[in-house]
């Protein structure tokens, strides 16, 4: 039966492409108010697809309101099946700066194999994978799973909603394993399995001097200049050998274990060329270890956004008042979120003079992951891309966070698999996001062969 | 004579007021492109007001193009009598941000004996004790001197194109001093002479890591952030004891006098109080001098501006490509701005990681200046505040830079009596920037008397 399914997909193929078409067209910004309309018309539009392909759909507000809401998709659930939960979101971010995109982010254009629009690869092209790979099964045999696919509206705005809402839907959302495809392969024509992933403590910091804005050169020299503490503070995060410099960073954090070394050595690493594509002449960060390893499974502390005084064109001779920085650390397991902010906090208040007020919270915090890798789900899966790409995948781990991840283990108590068909240069978040579409074929061909080999787990 | 002038103006004091507010009524901020009606609105009103006074009058474009004309105003010049040359400027700063004033910005309101309104203070109240000294002296016997005004409207985007206006005007505005009225008194009932003012230099620095925003989790570990960076190399710019850490720094900074240490002994200095008004818990700055003296006599490296990554609310997970800073330097006698521009940007260039690309541009500089404080001039003004306030003036130095006196010097080869009537809590530049009404009246009567004693200076 599945080879029936995998020709269908396979003939399909053009459709599958004009389909992402009309889903990438709406622009379904969760970052901007106001936007209802059109997050109402996408979720509408994936459900319709969802109907057509004979599914049991509901269109559900979530506890931030109903202008996000979530789309929830069933066959009919046979009792003794294995049930999979597959999560995505049809949310997109902000498309800015516009005169980046070679072509419009919302007129999504295909160049040299590849569709170029906001959201191609996060999410819609991998979520149009599975609805694909969904409506083929559904028209032969009908799915081989109880599957249970649900498609969320704030994914890129941090799923505030996300863990209330599974947590009051627990029991229907109940299932055996849950499939995210939001990551990416290792390289074109090396597919992968991610086990494990990064975690994220998300700070703000903000400091005040004076309590308004003075003339410098009138009272230069004899107040402290917020915006120059915040330097110096944020300037001992680091020591000199890359390392993040607060007491207890590092205490928890797990080492490299000897397979995964083995597998990653095994991986094409070019360090010179992954600088250049970025027109860097070097790369940077904590002694010891590879770049790869440093991404994956060493804990980092960046600032990801620093305001103070003036910012236009020309000069304004001010001390600011205030001055501020948003800060991220990516924590590597098994470092504990919680210790880690309030060790950060701690440090920063510490070194912080007494004549400047010092003001860290916390906007959002989640664990690293790391999953089974030997696991009888990660062997089907591995299966499955080897029908769909033709190629075994190799294991990888990702720097980035998933943070549905870690509530699917908390509220549901199941793993999830990590199975994603991005390539590395798609540029999600960025002008010309893309995703290929081999990668979209080829996704749709695994996902069918996923819902078959799952198919034969324990239900 | 003199008395009769005192007279018209103590009689004309509500008039004076009057004519202030329409001065202050027109928002004539020169940062704002298409706002050329009210600058020429506003060099129209002065202009009126100078020529019911019987001067000649010229509205004059500058290099900049006639959006923000220069106003010249000269009575009939007598040979044998002595030039004076009166600078002052008609163009104000920005209101913003517009909810912190408690009346509008350009409804000028009298509230406990002071007038609210943007350029109160710098430089309309200031310009129009001058413009009703003029009017009295000239409803009687005519000014007794060379008057030569000259009031711009450049001042606060940084008087870019006056040098050039002055040296191809240096023949009609050849003087034997030159008066600038944009500075303040020490303290209400402490009218001041300045005999200092600190040089500046402003840099913009930028900062260039990766070619484009990064994604933090996916890239973060493995690359340079110029955010990190740029807070590491401007931490470097102190040190412990608050001194700047630039080579040769110091090198030619001029200690503070013996006579000048006696004198600032004598003045009324809280710093408890002071640190208390600007809602410091206490003050800052480099080990062993006193605020006043850091203020006024010691030079300082301030971050003005602080720009990189995300600055909204919430999160974004960005490695940013690009982080930028303006800083800048105050100067004192004798550093060289050139020098000190060039040791800044060498110290910042040599201390960035290779792999970081940086950028250091100089926006503006010009030296401190230092007038003779024992000269003729400063004794005449000196007489003519004890005339206008009924005090005799302290002598002080100021933290702030007024480029124009350099320029004066330069091109036209002339001193510059600074003699200013703001108050040190007239918040210019900030909201609800104010003017004393008895400054205005008494500045009026010390510009009245200053020109009758500046008629005795040999010509």
């Amino acid at each position: 039966m599945l080879q029936a399914v995998l020709q269908t997909i396979d003939s399909r193929r053009p459709n599958c492409v004009a389909a992402l078409k009309e889903f990438l067209r709406i622009p379904s910004i969760s970052a901007k108010s106001g936007n209802e309309m059109d997050m109402h018309r996408c979720a509408q539009w994936l459900s319709d697809q969802l109907i057509f392909a004979g599914l049991d759909v509901r269109i559900m507000p979530t506890a931030g309101g109903k202008g996000r809401p979530v789309v929830l998709a069933k066959n009919k659930h046979v009792a003794g099946r294995p049930t999979v939960l597959i999560y995505g979101h049809y949310d997109v971010q902000p498309p800015e700066p516009l005169e980046l995109w070679t072509s419009p982010p919302f007129e999504p254009t295909v160049r040299n194999g590849a569709i170029y629009a906001r959201g191609s690869a996060d999410d819609k092209g991998q979520v149009m994978s599975h609805v694909e790979a969904i409506m083929a099964w559904q028209a032969h045999s009908g799915l081989p799973i109880n599957l249970t696919l649900l498609v969320e509206g704030e994914e890129e705005i941090g799923s505030k909603n996300l863990e209330k809402f599974i947590a009051e839907h627990r029991d229907s959302l109940r299932a055996d394993i849950a499939v995210v495809s939001d990551t990416n392969q290792y390289a074109r024509g090396i597919p992968a399995i991610t086990y494990g992933l990064r975690g994220l403590v998300y700070m703000d910091v903000t400091l005040t001097g004076p309590s308004h804005d003075l003339h410098s050169g009138l009272y230069g020299g004899a107040v402290p200049n917020p915006a120059n503490v915040l330097c110096q503070l944020l300037a001992t995060l680091h020591d000199r050998d890359g390392r993040v410099n607060i007491r207890g960073f590092y205490d928890k954090v797990a080492p490299i274990g000897a397979d995964e070394r083995a597998i990653w050595a095994k991986l094409p690493q070019d360090e010179k060329q992954f600088a250049a594509d970025l027109k860097l002449s070097s790369l940077a960060g904590e002694v010891g270890y590879s770049a790869l390893e440093r991404m994956w499974a060493r804990p980092t502390c960046d600032i990801n956004g620093l305001t103070a005084g003036y910012q236009g064109p020309g000069a304004k001779t001010v001390i600011p008042s205030k001055a501020s920085a948003k800060v991220s650390m990516r924590l590597v397991p098994d470092q504990d979120p919680i210790a880690i902010r309030d060790a950060f906090a701690e440090a920063l208040r510490q070194r912080c003079p007494k004549n400047v007020s010092i003001e860290v919270t916390c906007d959002s915090y989640t664990p690293a992951v790391l999953v089974p890798m030997h696991s009888r789900a990660v062997e089907l899966a591995a299966e499955a891309v080897e029908v769909g790409f033709g190629i075994r995948p190799t294991l990888i781990r990702g720097g980035g966070s998933i943070p549905v991840v870690q509530v699917i283990k908390n509220v549901l108590g199941i793993d999830t698999l990590l199975l994603g068909f991005g390539l590395p240069d798609d540029a999600p978040h960025s002008p010309n996001e893309k995703f290929d579409l081999d990668a979209l074929h080829c996704g749709a061909r695994t996902a069918a062969a996923l819902y078959e080999r799952l198919g034969k787990l324990q239900a």
